[in-house]
């Protein structure tokens, strides 16, 4: 069912979305040799016109238009399919591509049912084609420092983690052009963008290898950041005054895994305040805090002192990042740090390869129903709801 | 049913529990001058004739001894009674001595059952005697500032804390002597240890004045950190050589509020690393962070950057740290960096105006209850579970 690609030529890439984050590939992507964007599909026709023009700065091949993607979606030249448009575009995009018998891809989001979850493994499984969460966060540098750590033991056994995400959006979603994320803001009350965080956590502790996330407890806070922000700010939307805003300024969850450990979630973009992603990691030797900046390491750190991560790299940069900082790529040109490239680079391989991307179908599935799941807990008011086994049993026998 | 004290008599103690924290006290109680030992109680006689040694530091003052509390209760030179013995004898002492018109204190700790709370509340209404839980870090210097700043409106209206208590024990309750916190270890998953962190929680969010708890929901991971260090380390009960203990290495937990605010909570007791109790508050218009050492408050700190701890006392330092560090008084020659001489004051002028201490029995109860009702709540796989309201409605009309 695959489609056969010559390996000598560049990957072809189908981006469906020519928004904000679809644009923001593009310098990305014009800096892969290896790779060409073959043709870009959005409704908005403005969208692709500024698509086509930043995309000449890096390459003078055509770059093929369309409204609706599936008119480029069978083209021979296009191996693989990235969904970058709005959240609820990316499954039916992800769908259409692995059925047509190309590499999916998907930015971070989330889904509004476990049967989107269950309709991308099933696919995937019918078609043989997988579909990849692009969560540049497991590809931080933070992030494998720790998983070089834990896949060391140097952690001991591992009991417990932190995450979230804690990024003020309200200008971003109440800007010039009102953002589909705000939408879901307004009327869905859970945590909707978990995957910067959960995503290295899944790494850290081998969910879907060995272990297996099996349930979610959510709870939300009121809800007054947005609504004080407008009122206070000059919105372009007016209508958006005294509108009232479903989702609460923060929410806390907390995971259970197959193996014992815990996860603690937590999320909140309405609220001001300096940017963090809270990770933790809590094992029977050591931990890592993010708030810290370090790490502790029975017999290595000092009593009651983090090492710096700084003071760790030298020794413990995962093997990824340490190839990565010593070849000639520019690590600042790429986005976030340097975690862009390595996610793209991730799935360009594993497309070139013909193989299964790092974070598969069914860790893809795994992140976007934590947050169908988060839903149900809310409404719930806070009861722990259950996570399905998205690789039906297979878990048990894969290893990391 | 209140005691007559001639005001000008020096505050008399009665001290029920002459082991490591009853001792700990003499040095701050010795050095107050309006306040005496009366009489100290334990069982072992060998730890009443040690706490004896070391009060004569301090004072020549003749000090009662007996096994049991209530031979030295009902003396009419003892004006207040504080529990300082194990946390299982805490509620029965306070019961006493309210109930022999005594004002009582306890140190932090937990119960077993709603109903001891309930018992405190009762007692305390009837008598007319409070019962005081000594919950030092409310008077912290840090938890202070962020008190004041949230009096001032400084963080705009408050939306979730998170708080916690990471402090390895592993050493400290498998030395020498047993501590009588093993057995609770052993045999109990819950966060039996959070009064540190909600005490100062509490007074920010005007809980029991204005506000008060709802719902807790607690989460345990699995148990490993008590057993990887007792088959590490030389310990003196070899009987805990293999032994299974009960309490997940870490308890997250959540509170509901009425006003719709969320607490989270960390407890870990088990595993190695820096010790921190997490303290975070969010709200319209900034943060605090303890893990980061400072406050962020909109239209104060620059984008993205808190503003140290140290650069904020000089201008928002709370009046009775204010007070306190100008005093001739030797802070660090207190307990904890002084919280505990503050906390102890505050008891000790409750006594002399014969007025409710500023965490009165309500408070005491609903600490209290927490740490049944996480246990509930994991027995129960991670279910809210629901918060009396120990002031029967009295909150609604209570201001802070």
């Amino acid at each position: 069912m695959a489609s056969r690609r010559k390996s000598s030529r560049k990957v072809g890439l189908l981006l469906v979305g020519a928004g904000m984050r679809g644009l923001s590939l593009i310098p990305f992507l014009g800096r892969m040799p290896d790779v060409r964007i073959v043709g870009v599909a959005d409704p908005i026709q403005e969208r692709c016109q500024e698509f086509l023009e930043a995309a000449k700065q890096y390459s003078a091949e055509p770059i093929a238009v369309a409204g609706d993607f599936r008119e480029l979606l069978v083209r021979e030249d296009v191996d693989a399919v990235l969904a970058t448009g709005p959240w609820n575009s990316h499954v039916p995009v992800c769908l259409a591509a692995m059925r047509a018998g190309k590499y999916a891809a998907t930015e971070v989001g989330c889904t509004n049912s476990l049967e989107e979850c269950w309709r991308l493994v099933n696919t995937s499984e019918e078609t043989g084609m997988p579909c990849m969460m692009l969560e540049n966060c497991c590809y931080g540098r933070k992030e494998m420092m720790v998983l070089n750590l834990v896949k060391k033991g140097m952690f001991g056994e591992l009991i417990h983690a932190k995450c979230g995400y804690r990024h003020r959006l309200c200008q971003f979603l109440t800007g010039q052009n009102p953002h589909f994320r705000l939408d879901h803001n307004i009327h869905r009350n859970a945590d909707l963008y978990l995957t910067h965080g959960v995503g290295p956590v899944m790494q850290w502790l081998g969910i879907n290898r060995g272990n297996r996330f099996l349930t979610i407890r959510s709870t939300a806070s009121k809800a007054r950041g947005m609504e004080a922000y407008i009122n206070t700010h000059d919105v372009t939307d007016k209508s958006l005054k005294g509108r009232r805003f479903a989702m609460g300024d923060v929410i806390s969850s907390t995971l259970t895994c197959a193996n014992g450990e815990t996860v603690d979630i937590y999320h909140c973009v309405s609220l001001p305040g300096p940017y963090t992603r809270f990770g933790r990691l809590d094992g029977t030797l050591g931990c890592y805090s993010e708030e810290k900046g370090g790490v502790w390491l029975e017999g290595i750190s000092e009593a009651d002192k983090y090492d710096s991560l700084e003071a760790m790299y030298p020794r413990y940069e995962h093997p990824l990042w340490r190839k990565f900082l010593r070849s000639k790529i520019n690590v600042e040109a790429f986005g976030h740090g340097g975690m862009d490239y390595l996610v793209l680079r991730a799935f360009i391989e594993a497309v070139q390869k013909r193989e299964q991307p790092p974070i598969d179908t069914y860790d893809t599935a795994t992140l976007l129903a934590l947050s169908v799941l988060s839903e149900e807990s809310v409404s719930l008011g806070g009861q722990p709801v259950t996570i399905p086994d998205f690789t039906c049993g297979k878990w048990l026998e894969r290893k990391g």
